[in-house]
Formats: C-alpha cells, sequence, structure tokens
C-alpha cells in the first residue's frame, strides 16, 4: 500500500499514526503540497479533489478523504468499538471533526505555519469557531477519557490529529487541561512522541 | 425511536429518507430551528451542539450528525455496501458531503429560504465553491450510475437530500444532466415524489 501525503498535514498524520499503531505494511510518498504537488496530471488520476492523503491500495484501487481511509484501514481493530452504539458515536466524532473542528482550527494553522501569518491577521471568526470546538472538546473530554467511551478509538486518532497541533495556529492550550490530559493519554497508546 | 428534525433541513431528511426506505418503526418531533427549538434547555440535553437532526433510541440513548445516524440506522441493510472497499468508498462521499458540499450547497440556500436573501446577495465564495461540488458530482455521474457503484447507498441518501433542493439556493441546475438523470433514479428508489 501506499500513502501519498504531507507529514505537516494532521489528516495526512491520521493515517499515518492508524498505519504504525496497528502495523500495516506501507510506503510514505511524500507530496509537497505547497508547491503544486497534489495539482500535477499525474496526482490528480490519484485523486481528482487533488487532496493528500490518498492511498493507492496493492491492487491499484484508491481512497480518499481522511477519516474515509482511516475507517477502511481499521476495519476489524481496536480501534473501531465491536458494539454499534459506540462505533456511531465515534462517527459522530469523525464527522463532527470534518465540520466543526477541522475547518477552524487546522485551518488556522495553516494560515500561519503554511501561509506565514501572524496570529494577529487570523478571520476572527476562524478564531472564534475554532475556539468554540476546542472549548466543547475541553466539556467532554472533562467526562468522558476518550472521546468514544473508555478506550483509544479513530475518533481519538482523528480529532488528536489536530488538536496537538492546535497552538501553531495560535489557540492558547494552557486553559485546556482535559484536552492536554487526553493528548497525552492518546499520544501514548498511538506510540507518538510528545509534541507540546 | 424519537427523531427530532426540520422537515426543511436536508440533514434531518437524510434520516427519515433511511428510515421510511427500510421501514424503521420511528416518531418524528418537528423541531422549530428558526425559532430558537434547538437551543432550549431540554433540546441541549439530549444534544450539546444545539443541531438537528438528533435521534433518542428507545432506551433513551442518543445519536446525533446525520451522516452518523443513517451509518447506524442502515447497519446491515442494503443500503451499506458488505464489500469493504465499497464501503469506504460511500463513507469518502459521506465525508466530502459535509466537508466540500453541505457547507456550500446548503447553506446557499440557508441564506435564500431561511433568511430571505435573494440569489444576488448570496456570499461569492460560497456560490463558488457550491457550484464546484456540483460541478464535481456531475463528472463522477456522468460516468458511475450511483455514488458508490451500481445501486444506491448512503452516499446518494446523503447527497441527494440538499442536490435535490439546490435550485433553491440559486444554483442552476438545468447544467447538470447527469445530476438529473441521478436524482430520479435515487428519489424512485427511495420512494420519493420528485420536487424538481
Amino acid at each position: 500500500m501506499k500513502v501519498h501525503g504531507d507529514k505537516n498535514s494532521g489528516n495526512c498524520l491520521k493515517v499515518k499514526f492508524v498505519c504504525d499503531r496497528l502495523a500495516l505494511p506501507y510506503e510514505w510518498i511524500e507530496v509537497d503540497t505547497r508547491n503544486g504537488g497534489s495539482r500535477t496530471p499525474e496526482f490528480l488520476k490519484l485523486n481528482p479533489w487533488g487532496q493528500v492523503p490518498t492511498v493507492v491500495l496493492d491492487d491499484g484501487r484508491t481512497l480518499a478523504q481522511s477519516n474515509a481511509i482511516i475507517r477502511y484501514l481499521a476495519r476489524g481493530s481496536d480501534l473501531i468499538p465491536p458494539d454499534a452504539y459506540l462505533a456511531a458515536k465515534m462517527d459522530e466524532w469523525l464527522f463532527w471533526e470534518q465540520y466543526s473542528h477541522e475547518p477552524y482550527v487546522a485551518v488556522c494553522r495553516f494560515h500561519m505555519v503554511y501561509l506565514g501569518k501572524p496570529a494577529s491577521a487570523l478571520d476572527e471568526n476562524l478564531v472564534k469557531r475554532g475556539a468554540a470546538a476546542l472549548d466543547h472538546l475541553e466539556r467532554h473530554l472533562g467526562q468522558s477519557r476518550f472521546m468514544a467511551g473508555d478506550v483509544v478509538t479513530l475518533a481519538d486518532v482523528a480529532l488528536v490529529a489536530y488538536t496537538r497541533l492546535a497552538h501553531e495556529g495560535g489557540f492558547d492550550m494552557t486553559r485546556y487541561g482535559a484536552i492536554r490530559r487526553w493528548i497525552g493519554e492518546t499520544e501514548n497508546n498511538l506510540g507518538l512522541a510528545p509534541i507540546g
């Protein structure tokens, strides 16, 4: 399996985290998205959206959309709850991550890290909605050890990917004790070195 | 099961479409979202995000996020491909719908239908991204009968919900022959009266 990704992208790192955690063999192909690497004619044949991550399975079939990829790769593993209701709660967070967290928390970081803007130049609406997403996470993680129950699932993988980088998008993570506790426990489970 | 929803909302209608198609018994509880019905203290106990649709199962447990709800309700049915790869392609579209389609196609309609704006007053960026999403659908449906293969899946349910209402958001659907063919076939499969 080949994973086409950008190691600065949380969406791409989700795939790496799952492969490493489950010891799935893969070749990582670094795509230079800042310089059009995901917009070449060759790449657009793999993914017409021109997005990373994109996975090419051994039989040549492709998969896109980070959360769809990890849901496929982790099938049958302990990262997806066997109980249907808990799996649905995991899915709630996967969809929430893409709708209400990534477009704000990750996009603020993109503007600062990729485009070089200072925090003071960020769009106020993005910052406000990113903080609202983090506030929501903090409330949830004050009551629950992990996102969808007592064990690490794909919901933790998906949400930790950009949350552990949120300080790079100007968010003050010292405010979020429950999130910091959860980042540490999730990093530990995934075998990641602490980033904070 | 109780489905709390707003019948003007495509996200809520996804749940109705799946329940009706699979003959799942449910009680629909109409929530007046325009007048704060999803922000009352009682509602926030069911869903701290204050969003519809929200489902309350017979044992009192709740589920939110439209695509997570339909994925749960349709488990084991013909609306989810038994093949893991095809199910992952279905998931691709479910995540794409929430990230790249709904925030533009549905939000333009929201501004016109809920807020009463004329099409000329819509945010140009929303209109441009909505048209890009529809262009992408048109290309895909020119090559594929349904979203994830030859049969109707949750990807069709999720995408048809707002695509069949896109004209109410100012999009000129006469440009999209393949989309119109697919809307008709999907409506027929779901037992819906044509809306266009």
